[in-house]
């Protein structure tokens, strides 16, 4: 049953491993099912008890086999379930590289209606004029930076965290280059290549290509409205034996939908059950009810990491954003900023100070939550009267989740939107198992815009020929 | 003369290789002794061909033995000279990290006489208060950076290389949050874990650590005070095939001097000849003499990589820095930026781009490299009257890489310094082979202090009991 090649270039233990696996995945070798003993499969196989032990226990570390002490081993159980949320190949980075280049190159885009932007005139009013002449005055730039960031800075982050219920001091955070790079510090300080970690799906689309492009093993959770499906991810932990989840519970992107209270509990009790720690993106919470539910909030920071950012209300230009961890958790992130930038930058730091100093953000959120809120309310209705489907109608945030009708190729309407300068993001480009090709993402600050929901509504309208 | 444990839980080829590199390193097989050939030595030790066959290609890639065709394996040439400059186990990061964060926390330090940073009131004047009044108009915190970098200030930045002779144009340059992140963009897009590249002994203390986090295998070099030391250079490209080489031949960190012409071309051959890349850092490009040699010049950027950096002259609080390379690297490089920190800092690439475009910049240079002159020359004194011997007194720049008397404990005479608020850089620091024990680095800014120059003359002093 097994098939080794003696002369192959390829060991041994190897090919044992593939082929195992090979027959696990293709279902040959059903759940429960025994293994034949380390001896017997030794002596049929041509090699040595050690190769085969190695082997096996290579097979478990990848969850499809698990020992029973005294009764050898077996295929194991639940991996079928999670097979439904099992990757295929690693998918190109091709599709995100490129949308994500166009979207920061914005070159040529007459419409950045897939953009994760909002308007630069919707977030002016953030910085005041005074914080930058503040700064010329502070001579902070002539300074280094602290390593863990600026200590006023980060005792005012703290503070607004307490206020949203979630017990830190300014020393469990880490000020980073916006949440990507607060990401970029935990895969590569908490995690080792190798690692599987968890993500949604659909989901944040440059996650997936930076957790591979540390050698993180991905694997796919099913995103539901209301959080992540609970099934599917016990099921994933059980086989995958995960290190950390990823998880955006407060407006998703690209749904906009928040996780529940009562999911946001069970995904914390799964996490404690299989042992894996929990990354909370929460970069929109600035845009969301004053008094959405976290992970955060109810884990107290024990198995939970809380990533924010400034990015999105005060603007991509400035990025700065923060990972509030445990004690344990600050050195291992600061090495890693360390042997990675060196150091943050205190001018950006000093000016991210200052706007939360300053008294006025408070008006600037509030303003700018209002005007998303109309904006996506009525860019709702033009792309519902263009022959889209919105989808989460009650969410928030800048993000519009819509499907397109049975008859229209999202592929081709993409294409042909960027001949005209309209740049869509596909909803196939969330999902790491390529799922949602009837899906866009829309910014509620463009969706409105006559020339894309003409250009939708010419496609949506069926032909008769 | 081979022994393996047949029954240990470490592969026999493991052993195998350990058993050999041992033999070869502590010299009981010699320089071009020829191995027993595969069938004999698996015999021999109770192991098949192939494992023998695997281990002994394992020892080729790591420099130690070489194939004949024809006629077996023997013990690679140029081992010895190379074994000079060979690392003993991987030093702790504890010292790296500790001084660095001792530099930037700047907690309890008086006088930051081994800072790797000019006082910020020696830099004040580098950015006009005009860049940031004009930057609260621009809008641009509010968009987001270019991925690659703001083109107007590559622009200006491909033009300023240019007049240093170095062909460059705004296409090949990728914007950095310094550096330390244009180095950890090349270890992590241009390089693969396991490869040997070559740094600089002494040179920057940061640099090894970082490339080592990477998974890199780090293989010193001597450096002497007209460059690298050719001979070893050779011998370790050799012995190690790298594929890259760091090093910096302008105003050296730490010993502050400058490689000559001649080393530069000497460096380019070898690197021609074996095949490897260099990283060339040129962060103190600002503080020499306008008329200056960089490999970048000669090589125009085919083999070169050519990294500068505005933190040294604009102050650590900016954060911002480019790599210049030629076409294949960019999108590599811009990748590997994305997937890390996703993108720049708008606001940071406006002010440079306004400090490099408002006139005014040249005069700061100019002053400041004034004041580092007579900086430099008084400190220099002061230090040779409190005992010590100033290493390369023609070099420019900021550091004063100086000798200590012969009796004088460096670790002791650093630690009872920090008790007293006086931070010290250590010689062996920025060693990775743990020399320059007798070695201080000093900052020309700190260096007369009074406080540091009593410090000194009262432990150098000799004695009598």
């Amino acid at each position: 049953m097994f098939q080794v090649v003696r002369n192959s270039p390829k060991p041994l233990g190897d090919q044992l491993v593939e082929e195992v696996s090979r027959l696990i995945e293709s279902g040959r070798l059903p759940e429960g099912h025994r293994l034949p003993s380390v001896r017997q499969l030794a002596r049929r196989a041509g090699v040595s008890a050690y190769t085969v032990t190695t082997a096996f226990q290579r097979l478990g570390a990848k969850g499809l086999i698990e020992a029973r002490p005294g009764s050898g081993y077996f295929v194991a159980r639940f991996r079928r379930q999670a097979a439904r949320v099992e990757l295929g190949p690693a998918p190109s980075l091709d599709p995100v590289l490129g949308f994500t280049r166009n979207l920061l190159e914005q070159e040529r885009v007459v419409v950045p209606a897939g953009s994760g932007f909002l308007p630069a005139e919707w977030l002016a009013d953030g910085i005041p004029s005074s914080a930058l002449s503040r700064f010329g005055k502070s001579g902070t730039a002539f300074e280094s930076a602290s390593l863990q960031g600026d200590p006023v800075l980060r005792e005012l982050l703290a503070e607004r965290l307490r206020l949203a219920n979630i017990p830190v001091a300014a020393q469990h955070l880490v000020i980073t280059y916006g949440a990507s790079h607060a990401f970029e510090l935990i895969a590569t300080t908490l995690l080792a290549a190798g690692d599987a970690v968890l993500v949604e799906d659909p989901g944040y689309f440059v996650l997936p290509a930076q957790l591979r492009n540390r050698g993180l093993r991905v694997i796919p959770v099913p995103r539901l409205a209301d959080g992540l499906d609970l099934e599917a991810l016990e099921a994933a932990a059980q086989l995958h034996k995960p290190r950390m989840l990823f998880t955006q519970t407060l407006i998703h992107n690209p749904t906009s939908t928040s996780a529940s209270a009562a999911r946001c509990h069970g995904i914390l009790k799964i996490a404690e059950r299989y042992g894996f720690l929990v990354t909370e993106d929460h970069v929109y919470t600035d845009l969301a009810h004053p008094h959405s539910i976290s992970l955060a909030q109810i884990d107290e920071l024990q198995r939970v990491i809380y990533v924010g950012s400034f990015t999105k209300v005060l603007g991509p230009g400035l990025r700065i954003g923060f990972a509030a961890v445990r004690d344990e958790l600050v050195r291992p992130l600061l090495e890693g900023k360390l042997l990675g930038v060196l150091s943050g930058s205190a001018l950006v730091e000093f000016v991210l100070r200052e706007v939360l100093d300053g008294g006025k953000y408070k008006r600037h959120i509030e303003r700018l939550r209002d005007r998303v809120a109309k904006a996506r309310a009525s860019a709702a209705q033009l792309l519902t009267t263009a022959g889209l489907t919105v989808e989460g109608a009650g969410a928030e945030g800048i993000f519009l989740w819509s499907r397109l009708p049975p008859h229209v190729d999202a592929e081709r309407l993409s294409l042909d939107a960027q001949a005209q300068g309209i740049l869509l993001a596909k909803g196939a480009l969330f999902s790491p198992t390529g799922q949602f090709n009837d899906c866009l993402r829309f910014n509620v600050a463009y969706a409105a815009d006559p020339a894309l929901i003409q250009f939708l509504s010419s496609r949506t309208a069926r032909q008769t020929i």
